[in-house]
């Protein structure tokens, strides 16, 4: 798999994006946050770990986008296809890039009003106290950018959906070694980290997510850490992994049981599987998020609307869960390109549960499964 | 190790965060990110890697903390010590929380001013949209909480300074084993990923952080991603990670001489570790964070005052970086149980560089260091 994307992707990102831009009048579009930036840059690195530092791209109206950034990235973002860097010493409690940026922003826009990304899903990484600096030394009005970013995100390239399909590949192969790291005896706690490592040697840059559970026909939520707690006779085990590949994830889970599989764990596995198969038969360009949502909830509740866990799946992409929720008021609209997971989950018992999940690709008149598919059968591990 | 903290180490973060509350006259905090609410309560999960959902803390002037947070997470957060938890349905794209919050806010705060972190590293966890209709139907004024949050974070308890030594002893297994994974003619990429699975095999719970590099003497920069280039002889190799323990990290790097080690590479590892002993001499209670890096810039530049990398060093505790910054800025005072990095980096050669950092925690008359010390001679593998 080639590593990063050819300029040609980000000129047709920031040419769509332009098009959005002079429809709503908008001088520029200003980022805050690492998906965004990286999607009209491809600047890519773990560097963002560390929240001490502001970075900010500016969208013009016309031209290409500027970074003003903190100079340690520097010569990471001269890689990119950027050519108008902007750099500050960073961190300066005095002007962490505050001055540098409305400057920049007084160039490009004027008096122009600039769109930043304003719905589900974002934030503006800057202080609150430099974010109320850069308002007031900024003769443009800043305000939402209408989802401008987030629409375009929402379908992928080619170029993207490989990366994606490289990272469920990734994946794939590394839960079908599961049974080499965990078996009746071994702590949750330990089979995490090994997974993890599985998922390295399989080729995965990084593992950002992992989550699971494990216990006698399920479990009591998805997103607590591991416990030493042994596995058992009867446990069913789910791992749960957003691993990433040059920057995209994968996001699907895998349900295995420990020695024995009970009626009741390998009856949720069947219907998990089912509510999957209803899902993918009407996934196609023009099918709606909720619709989605409801032959999945007919399957795994026989129509009771859902669960607290809120949705039965999502977009995924540069973040390990983004854009459109299954969920009953989301009437997104399919269409080629996107990348979404499917992700029913069953009441086993009281307070216990599974989950299932697989991630699949609209394409021009149905989808395709991005994700080795899982079967009917629950997996026994012995 | 034990996991987690006894209820007592919240209820003193609580009295501290309360007295300084009646201080500033503030009714309650506002918390929305990851490691404030953790902070508070305990709630630790890698679940926040979605950004679909937002969640509040709601940190009232008297009587304990009450969790505003989606229905998902609510079993998780019934095993903290938090006992009112509200919740809702989410993501919800026509009421994400907004209402249950301000609702929330009025019952508790009344009239009264509310405080969120402002300063550096901070940020509102909540899109922009939501955020405006947040204020609106909050009748007390959302404003700066002065630093409350960042202030009693910066001081560790034992029990904190306990989970970053773990955190640093799993990553100096880690280092000491790296020999075994990176040679001539292996990739950078590779290494990284195996450098990954040894972290985890040495009982790193995650590994959200690991930068690195490779070259003649050194390397370009610190934060790009690796490269598929193997290794070559006389190539310097660092690797720098922040890994994970029970939610606390470590921070610092080694470096590795490829088969050959150069007079340049050696003689710049000798005044790296120089310059960490000339600021661990003088780190103790009242020292300034200016100071530390005065000791280090004289050694590594002669005392030009730095470079654009920025800093040389900084605090470190739930979050890779936090805190203070050792710059020729920052006036903060150390104080007993703050723990920090000490990162100098010494140019090489045109473009290139090395850097090499320790972790310590101030103690009553001086320091101590939680990273197994590097000696002043460069490591050869061979």
């Amino acid at each position: 798999m080639t590593r990063g994307f050819p300029v040609g992707e980000f000129q047709a990102r920031l040419a769509r994006a332009q098009d959005k831009l002079a429809n709503r009048e908008l001088a520029a579009l200003l980022l805050t946050t690492e998906p965004e930036i990286r999607y009209f840059t491809g600047f890519l690195t773990r560097f963002w770990e560390s929240p001490s530092r502001p970075w900010f791209l500016v969208v013009p109206a016309q031209g290409k986008p500027i970074a003003v950034i903190p100079s340690i990235g520097a010569a990471l973002m001269a890689q990119t296809w950027v050519e108008d860097i902007r750099t500050w010493r960073a961190p300066n409690p005095t002007d962490d890039g505050a001055s540098l940026l409305s400057d920049t922003l007084n160039e490009v826009a004027g008096n122009g009003q600039i769109g930043i990304p304003s719905g589900p899903e974002t934030y503006v990484r800057v202080p609150q106290a430099d974010w109320q600096r850069i308002k007031a030394a900024t003769k443009g009005d800043i305000q939402s950018d209408g989802g401008i970013t987030a629409t375009l995100r929402a379908v992928k390239s080619s170029a993207e959906i490989e990366k994606i399909a490289t990272a469920c590949d990734i994946a794939g192969r590394a839960f079908a070694r599961v049974p080499e790291i965990a078996s009746e005896g071994i702590s949750l706690a330990q089979v995490f980290r090994n997974f993890q490592g599985l998922l390295l040697d399989e080729g995965a840059d990084w593992v950002p997510y992992l989550a699971g559970g494990a216990g006698p026909d399920g479990y009591a939520d998805v997103i607590s850490p591991a416990t030493e707690r042994p596995l058992a006779d009867g446990d069913v085990l789910m791992l749960d992994t957003g691993a990433v590949f040059d920057g995209y994830f994968c996001d699907f889970d895998r349900n295995f049981a420990v020695r024995t599989a009970s009626a009741t764990a390998r009856d949720a596995q069947a219907r998990l599987i089912d509510a999957v198969d209803r899902a993918a038969d009407i996934a196609r360009p023009g099918t709606t998020a909720l619709e989605l949502f409801h032959a999945m909830d007919r399957v795994v509740t026989g129509g009771a609307g859902g669960s607290d866990s809120g949705r039965l799946g999502h977009g995924l992409g540069m973040q390990l869960t983004e854009g459109l929720s299954l969920i009953p008021n989301d009437h997104t609209e399919l269409q080629p390109g996107m990348v979404i997971t499917l992700e029913p989950g069953i009441e086993t018992g009281p307070g216990r549960m599974m989950v299932h999940e697989e991630n699949i690709v609209i394409t021009e008149h149905g989808c395709r499964f991005l994700s080795p598919r899982a079967g009917a059968e629950l997996e026994v591990m012995r």
